[in-house]
């Protein structure tokens, strides 16, 4: 493939597999979800912000190049603030504009078992693979900045109680292009073989599908429980 | 023990163990090593160099505490290098300095097989390691202020054509002194039991004796050869 093919054959990936398109984020935009069900994943997702550093720090680790390391240790720097408030706490910001409890939420007691197993495959898929499928896992990038722009005018239209918690969004809407473009050129110029280029389409398909068993979870849990308890432990809306 | 006999504890490892008495360092700092001989150190030295943001990045990923993050990354930015040149850069100056090829040293070809293990086993100690031993395991600054000014002033004395590459030298001497701190501050709190202590003793034991075993092969092969000659591909001065 050359450089534009594989940059249509990923765009391909994220049609078919983004998380833009999950019943759970097509209710959401749609101004379906409860209260309890904003809440819920807010919570859910705090466990998702908290690993990307270390997620950024293992991808840090497996490179022998300055270069590298340099540019990506923005992320680190982004979610974990510098002069400003970064990522994390602007998250945190988030779930106390839905009205949770700050150090809940940061305990990440409460969280989905289902949640937690993908968010954790997210850690060892970065830890046991080569820095090459490491970084293409973070290619979703390349979807991020239209979703969160949609999502954006759907929280300030469907939950105004959100208002004051949008800062996270704000600060993505021009990191994550920005973070997708040197990943993508990355994986491009480094994925110089047949082989090499279906890892970097497989690393962006597994990670599809881990951001797309999170909302799966929540769903199954929050939104169509059926039959089944909530297992002990987890968040439960006030209803 | 308390937080000051911990400090003395480490205090006597480090009077103990730490390579300020290396004979190799002793007799570089009296003069006695040639031109090709502190080459060779430079040159092995790089490897080690060349893995400290690699280290660095391994104990970043092992915290899940956005503070200790924040503080930790700073020697990645030191390394690596920011607006500023790194230590990893000022390094290759130093090796320029010394007469040898920046290419030659990056690509580490040239390195003694038991620097490298010595170096490797820095990074096994981090990786396999808890948070608290691998933060310990640079406790070894505690020491390298006071013996990066001796060496500072024996480098000009003996080997001033060494004059144009010690910025390495100088930023360590304040940003060793910075992170010791940082780090036996966190090892001192972290640490709150007989067990945890004697670990953190243990890690930096452990280091200490990385740092001996890199100049015990520096001196084997450069300085005390007996009848072994070097392994094929390894650095030989030219004389």
């Amino acid at each position: 493939m050359s450089k534009t093919e594989l940059r249509q054959r990923l765009q391909q990936v994220g049609e078919a597999m983004y998380h833009h398109k999950h019943p759970f984020h097509l209710q959401m935009h749609a101004g379906q979800l409860t209260r309890g069900q904003m809440q819920a994943w807010v919570l859910n997702r705090y466990y998702y912000q908290s690993r990307i550093p270390i997620k950024d720090a293992i991808i840090l680790s497996k490179s022998e190049d300055v270069a590298l390391r340099r540019a990506w240790r923005k992320r680190i720097i982004d979610h974990d603030g510098d002069t400003g408030v970064g990522g994390i706490e602007k998250w945190l910001q988030l779930a106390e504009a839905a009205g949770l409890d700050r150090n809940y939420v940061i305990s990440t007691h409460a969280i989905l078992p289902g949640v937690r197993y993908a968010v954790d495959a997210y850690i060892d898929l970065v830890t046991n693979s080569t820095l090459l499928e490491a970084v293409s896992s973070s290619l979703t990038e390349l979807f991020a900045g239209q979703l969160i722009a949609l999502r954006m005018d759907a929280l300030a239209k469907h939950y105004p109680w959100l208002q004051n918690g949008l800062a996270y969004f704000h600060g993505r809407l021009t990191q994550a292009p920005e973070d997708a473009a040197f990943a993508f050129d990355y994986a491009a110029e480094h994925a110089d073989t047949p082989h090499l280029q279906s890892l970097v389409v497989r690393s962006l398909e597994r990670k599809c599908a881990l951001l797309w068993a999170q909302l799966d979870a929540l769903q199954y849990c929050y939104v169509e429980p059926g039959s089944l308890p909530p297992q002990p432990d987890v968040f439960r809306p006030e209803e």
